[in-house]
C-alpha cells in the first residue's frame, strides 16, 4: 500500500475525534437525575466534559485500532481511564493537596462548586471507571473485562498512581536523586499511560510478546511526557497551559529539569521518543498514529 | 439435626473471628514497602487494621457460608467491601466534609497524619478493593470476579453510596420528607450492606430467586441499621461509640428519629428486622447467623 498518511493531519484529526467521542461518552454516562444528587452529577460533568488532551483514550483507541477492535468499545474503555485521570486531578487540585485554582482553563472543581462536592465527585468518578469496565454491555467476554479492571486498578492504586502521588508529596521535603524522580514519575503518570496502551492491547487480544513491545513504547513515552511537563513547567506559558506553572521550583522539588538542566532534559525526551518509536518497528502503517503520538508528546506546548 | 446453636454465642464468636480475619487480610495486602511511599501504606493500615464492627465482611461470610464457599475467599471479598467502607469514612471525616476528630476510638486519619495523606489513602483503598476482586488468585472463574466488581462498583458510585452522601450534604439545607430520608439512607448505607449480601450470594452461585429473597433481607436490615444509627446518635454514649454524636440535630438534618419520634422509629426498626428474618424462612439452621446479625443490628449499643 502506498504511504499517503500525513502524520500531522493524522494526529490532529485523531485528537479532535477522540475528544468529541469521550465528551459524548461522559454525556451519556452522566445524565443529571433530577433529584437531590443533581449537584454531584453536575460536578462530575464539569470535571469531565470539554477539557483535557484525552491522551489516554487516544492511546487506547490507537492501539485497539491496530487490531480492528470496535471503535465504540475502545472509546468507552478510554473514557474509563479518563474518569480515573479526572478524579486524580480533582483531588490533586484540592487546597490540602496542590491548592490549584485553574484547570483546563477554568476554575478548579472545588472553587466552581465546593470542597466537599469535589471530594465526592472524585470518588464517584473513581467508581464510574469500574462501572464502565464491568458492564456486560461493553464486551460479552468476562475474561477481557476482568483483565481491563485488573490493569486499571493496579495502575491507579498504591502500587501505581496513588503511590506516585505520595512520593510527589515526600519530594517537597526530601531531595530525590534521578532514579527516584524517574520512579516517582513512572508511578504518578507512567502507570496510567501504560495502562492505556495495555488496555488497548487487551481489547486487541494481543499475545504476550506483542504486549511487551507496546509496554516498552508506553514506558518511554510516559517518561518523555513527564520530562516535557517539567520543561513546560519551567518555560511554558500559563495561559496556554490553562493552569498554574512554576510550582515545582516554588515547592523546592527536584525534577528532570533541576537535576539534568533544560538542554539535557530535552535531549533525553527526544532520545526516549526515538526509542519508543523503535519498539513499533515490527508494525507498519497501522502504527503510524502511535508514532505521531510519541512525537506529539515531545513537541507539544501544553 | 437438633438445634444446639446459641444465637448470642454464634454471633459473638462470628464477630471476633471475622475481625481477626479481616485484620490479617489487610496486614497481608498492605506491607510497608520501605520506600518513599511508606507514609501512604502506614495511613492505609491505620485506617483499616483494628477498627470497626466488620459488619459487611461478616455478611459476606455468613451468606457465603450457607453455600459452602471457601472461607478465605469470602474473607477476601469481605475485605474488599471493607476497603470501600474505610475509604468512605476517611473522606467523610475530612474537615471539608463532616470534620470529625474521632473514629473507632482514635484520632481520625487526617489528624493522625494530614489531610493530603487522608485524601490519598482513601483513594488508594478505593483502588485496592478492585485489585482484590480482580485478582485471579481470588477465584479462577472470571465471570464470578467481574460480577463481584460490577456489584461493588454500582453500590459505591453515584448511583449508590456516593450519591447518598451527596443527598446527605443537601439534607443540611433542605428539609427532606420520610421517603427522601429513606432513599438517602438506602443509597448511603444500604447499598453497600446490600452489596455484601449480594456478593456472598454471587460467591455461592445462588440462582436469581434465592438472591431476590436475600436482597429483601439486606434492604430491611440496611434500613433498620440506619434507624438504629439515628437512635444512637440521639441517645447513645460518645465514649462507647468511639466517635462524636448528636451531629445530625446540630446540622439541622431530618432523620428517622426527628421525623418519627424515638418510639415509632424503634418500633419501625424492630418491624424491619422481623421482616428481614421472614425473608430467610426457606432456610434452616444454616441461616441462623444471618438471623442473629439482624437482631444484633437493632440491639447493638454502638
Amino acid at each position: 500500500m502506498a504511504t499517503t498518511v500525513h502524520p500531522e493531519t493524522l494526529l490532529g484529526d485523531a485528537l479532535v475525534r477522540i475528544a468529541k467521542e469521550v465528551d459524548a461518552c461522559f454525556d451519556t454516562l452522566l445524565p443529571v437525575p433530577g433529584d437531590a444528587r443533581d449537584r454531584l452529577f453536575e460536578a462530575m460533568r464539569y470535571a469531565t466534559i470539554g477539557g483535557g488532551k484525552r491522551l489516554r483514550p487516544l492511546l487506547v483507541a490507537a492501539v485497539a485500532g491496530m487490531f480492528g477492535v470496535d471503535r465504540s468499545v475502545a472509546v468507552r474503555v478510554g473514557t474509563a481511564i479518563e474518569a480515573i485521570h479526572a478524579y486524580s486531578l480533582i483531588h490533586d487540585d484540592l487546597p490540602c493537596m496542590d491548592n490549584d485554582a485553574m484547570r483546563h482553563g477554568k476554575p478548579t472543581l472545588h472553587l466552581a462548586f465546593d470542597e466537599a462536592t469535589a471530594v465526592l465527585a472524585g470518588d464517584a468518578l473513581h467508581a464510574l471507571a469500574f462501572e464502565i469496565l464491568s458492564d456486560p454491555a461493553l464486551i460479552g467476554d468476562p475474561f477481557t473485562r476482568i483483565e481491563l479492571v485488573r490493569t486499571l486498578a493496579m495502575a491507579s492504586g498504591a502500587t501505581g498512581m496513588a503511590g506516585g502521588q505520595m512520593m510527589d508529596m515526600v519530594a517537597e521535603t526530601t531531595a530525590f536523586d534521578l532514579p527516584t524522580v524517574s520512579r516517582l514519575q513512572q508511578l504518578k503518570t507512567g502507570a496510567l499511560l501504560g495502562a492505556a496502551v495495555e488496555m488497548g492491547a487487551i481489547l486487541g487480544k494481543l499475545p504476550a510478546e506483542g504486549r511487551a513491545l507496546l509496554r516498552g513504547y508506553a514506558r518511554d513515552i510516559g517518561l518523555a511526557f513527564q520530562i516535557v511537563d517539567d520543561l513546560l513547567d519551567t518555560e511554558g506559558d500559563e495561559a496556554a497551559a490553562g493552569k498554574a506553572l512554576r510550582k515545582d521550583a516554588e515547592a523546592g522539588k527536584q525534577t528532570f529539569v533541576s537535576l539534568l538542566g533544560a538542554d539535557r532534559a530535552r535531549a533525553q525526551a527526544h532520545m526516549l521518543v526515538g526509542q519508543a518509536v523503535h519498539y513499533l518497528g515490527s508494525h507498519g502503517e497501522e502504527a503510524e498514529l502511535l508514532r505521531a503520538i510519541a512525537r506529539f508528546i515531545v513537541e507539544r506546548d501544553r
